[in-house]
């Protein structure tokens, strides 16, 4: 990734675009041929000398990726080309008994585990500074509220605690998908029995085994689609929360650095909330997309497999983007204690026990996170 | 449910419509006030006998469902009304410290779980079928395809074996959704920190109990929302192999009770089969109204939260009837052997070692079916 | 429809939920079957007495809707049951050369239109109502909002006419749907040549005339998707506004009659405004499924086409339910002009020439709605 | 657009890659800043000199692209630091009263529009034969079927009008929604109310004028989602078709190209047909998250308006890159007659009027196209 697009740096954000790059692409696919070879070699189909030359093949900077891209359209995906310009180095010990889609399916899985690995982190990074946010406010009272409208008094700590949680189940959601990505190796119609040949291959790329190659099986891409879709809709709820709490009728939060406007020299726009919410707003749609395009007939299919490749790029991005944006807006977010009882104070008839209970709560969810 | 709606019988199949139903939906929110009682009492707030008072009144027939229905519009939602009734009869030991909310998200996984076991049992139906076919068809072979052209043979056992594998991993996901189905207790702004009374409610109804009241923590719903999704598009890509299969041109499949026509007496419409794609094509765009639903404001959300009753109720239906009409599509299924030889003549020139490994692949997923 | 559901009056409110009901449909049924009957009585294909025959056995209160529903499943569709009951009092003058589809569609079309003409009626009623607001808040100075903050000042008349525009932006692209909404009379397998039957069909029910039978050719249902879709994101962004200010911090407006809280009777909830988005935020997951189902096979399709009447009927609900909330929240709304004072103050040194301008605003939009 | 992506050539195909590309919004940008200034100097809001200042400074290759886009983070869009850059050159007549959304928004017009010319040219090349197979095969008859079921004669000239009747159909709806792309000028609230500028300006681009500024009233995005949502499903219905009717066990029709095997050397994939379809489902779900994203807050949104820029931009790559295929596939479509006569002869005894009907529907449909 040289350098990013017009609207990169707002929608595709931080290190998940480098990981669903073409050049990590291309990175993948070369690693899934070598593996491919070298578990050959260790159940021995292939002898070692040969496993060792198609993996010297396997180096990115020896790959004309524009060459590669331009001739993918006769055959409808890229590996086609890219086996022939590796055996044009390594003859025919490349790409033993694999079909296409065995080296992208499994190539998806490495590009989606760096790109979760990425996500996982700033969703982790989000999570501390709400489990700081629960800590340091435990029993700041504050106004809950129901309906945009003001309920009982809670306090911001606990707001912090439930995104904390919230966060942190997306976040076990993300890591039960991601122990399960799996090789593919079927052959051209999946009836690659070998599986001594299979459990190498997955030992090569710690990938998991299927039990079945899962060219239309796509229970692994729809789950991860779910647990991205899951951990947007997340991510969302609090930023949008983070905007509505910078309000400046309400004006209990504001993010550290807010954005300038060209024309209003006093606006504060919580400009890392806004991209946040901006990103994961994309999941819902891209989620129906791959669930979608999980009817894929027969032994492989004739559109909803190509149909995929665009869509997990984008919520990979989307969910990705957005995390790092949550993790800029809640790292730092400056609490107006001020304005906390300022708005409070509308509802003191109201009082009840809400803020002993909500440090209550607050005690419990961090203690919760302990146990993880 | 008395009758069936003109559209039932195809789209609103079998026993999901009795879980989803307005009864069964006043049925579980009766149990919820019921079970709540209880709970207070096991830990003290209520005497036995005001419990004992609240579960009497909490009995279906006492409840007039039109009128409860019709009060819905005043307050937004049906408790409300619900409360108000029971009250009536039991007084203030009824509702004691819950919203609204509380009680309809606790009912709401009542009728999930309802449904769910009902789903289940019809996946679990149609995975036997298939694995009956994967044992009888195991050697049988026939023209693998893939992008709809005829590629290697495979056997038809290893097409089955792959729908069993397909049906049994989206059932895992239900499972564990099912399992992670948690009460909700939170009280107006999520601030009820008596988590004894948390647990004691959940020990009644059988639900998990959550690390805090889940109000604006929508993950348990959008990761039905994806399992869901998930089975829909495994009983979808099923339906289509048989639809395409049963294609007189190509003639490998037929259904057991093919459906006729009116004007044309030779046809013998896959009906189970195309129903089974009609319901499970729903889904993606439900799941996607779900996970967008999650961003909801504050403690109790302002639309987002009354946006989810309904496409969970749609959801759950498709599903559920998508999954019975592929139990009564694949229970029966005729295979006609000649037609899968003769189909396969015209491969006959690339014979591979596919029959034999398709075999060896049927016998690791049915073993893998002996684990679960 | 006798009473309504659980959460029909929240969800399936005003005149839509009767306009899409087994009722309504059922009429829709029988006016399709009895216009054919005419139709091919004008052109001569049947005698005036055999067409009076048919017309008088197409009477609702002679279909037992039940037993109709009970049999759906057999072929897949409710009208091969229904045309075989009326055959067995009009004998074969009944749904001559026609197949279910053709029945189906066209009822379908009538049953839209009628949902569309209480759907019209509803965003004609919030449009007056926001021109009015426009009108009278002409003047109305106001803080402008940008990303959730305060940006330049605005009136409040301008935010009415934007709303209008909308509105009247969005009934416009329904009106040219509606316009547009044909019957459906292709046979079998859409080659009914006989345009002179079709033409008088479609003069019957008042219904365009299509180029070719259109049963698998959806772009009528898509572009009726597409006009709902924008519709309910038209309601919803109204509804959204009149959520955010009617926050008690913001303090600008009120529904005339707020919803109140069984357990806080200080609060008041914008009931209207938040039903108004929980139904609208429906709509675009159901114009995806819509759309999806586009891709029909062949002549008729297998289950894409069964795959539309659901999401149909729930897309108009929602949109309808949508626009009646709409026009309730905005009939009557009570706008605070000293709450739009104060908060302006804020920005009182940044007053530019907004005010004056958007005056002349609201008469450019009050104009263009004059000349509609 | 150097070089393409490694799936571009698959996914983001033809002439639309281009158009929506980084350069070609750049462009966009740059013309929409020198069509301002140009504006306001004919109404004489700035000297005929500055405005030849700024246009002389909006020249692509005077911008830093990369540095642009490095710094949208910032404020959240690429659009301030544009201005930033052209204000070093040409001082204070850059931008005058503009926001940054009004030049984002007009610039995704114009870029829209640019797509839509390539989308409409290749749809109607694809109507173009499709009308010369539908002339070609007036007469020749064919098993027309429903339900994947022989049903009764069709000819495939019917088949092939009632998709040049879909196509032009979903090239009429856009073409409608090429004509509404409107210029947006309403500074930073919506309140420049001086029409004669907003006239000047959308004279310069040969964009329509709205009725108000539309920063929040997103119909124009909608609507123009929803007819490239209805041009994608026509386009997968039409290539569903051919994958149908590709199928060896059917062999009615081949692709003029079919594209290669590695492994199996007898395949004949009608790539081009699957290549549409994997385009045409992307489309859906993102016509989804552009109608959600019309609810947009107040005078200019917190969040939902940057959610537009991706998935716009997706809808336009895919829907054009499945017309650039679609076209492919059509043009020079191979129709075996004696496969035809073959599978017909299955159904000779159910002969009916089909044949001549067809041939004059067929008519019909030539007759219409005539008229557009």
């Amino acid at each position: 990734m040289s350098e990013p697009g017009l609207f990169d740096e707002v929608l595709a954000r931080g290190g998940v675009r480098a990981a669903v790059s073409d050049p990590s692409w291309l990175r993948a696919l070369l690693e899934v041929e070598a593996a491919l070879a070298r578990a050959q070699a260790k159940v021995g189909l292939l002898s070692a000398e040969d496993a060792a030359t198609v993996a010297a093949a396997c180096r990115p900077d020896r790959i004309d990726a524009g060459e590669l891209a331009g001739r993918a359209a006769e055959s409808g995906n890229p590996v086609v080309a890219l086996v022939a310009s590796l055996r044009e180095v390594a003859g025919g010990s490349v790409h033993m008994g694999a079909t296409s889609q065995d080296v992208l399916d499994t190539a998806a899985m490495l590009v989606a585990r760096r790109a979760l690995d990425v996500l996982l982190d700033d969703l982790a990074g989000a999570a501390d500074a709400a489990a700081g946010l629960a800590r340091e406010h435990r029993d700041t009272a504050m106004a809950g509220r129901t309906l945009l409208q003001q309920a009982v008094p809670i306090t911001f700590g606990l707001k912090a605690a439930r995104w904390l949680v919230a966060l942190d189940e997306a976040a076990d959601r993300l890591g039960r998908v991601r122990s399960r990505l799996a090789v593919q190796l079927g052959g051209p119609a999946g009836t690659l029995g070998a599986f001594d040949v299979v459990e190498a291959f997955a030992a090569e790329l710690e990938l998991a085994v299927p039990t079945l190659p899962w060219h239309t099986d796509r229970t692994r891409i729809a789950d991860l689609a779910g647990a991205l879709g899951t951990a947007a809709g997340t991510i969302g709820k609090i930023a949008r929360d983070v905007t509505l709490l910078s309000q400046p009728e309400v004006g209990e939060v504001a993010e550290a650095a807010p954005g300038g406007s060209s024309s209003m020299a006093h606006k504060r726009n919580p400009v890392a909330a806004v991209s946040a919410l901006a990103c994961a707003s994309q999941a819902p749609g891209l989620v129906a997309t791959l669930l979608a395009a999980m009817v894929q007939e027969h032994e492989r299919a004739a559109g909803a497999w190509q149909a995929e490749w665009r869509p997990l790029r984008e919520l990979l991005t989307a969910v990705g983007s957005a995390a790092a944006w949550l993790r800029q807006c809640l790292s730092g977010l400056v609490v107006d204690s001020d304005a906390l009882a300022r708005n409070l104070a509308r509802l003191v008839s109201h009082v009840d026990a809400g803020v002993g209970a909500s440090a209550e709560l607050v005690d419990r969810a961090l203690a919760a996170r302990e146990e993880r």
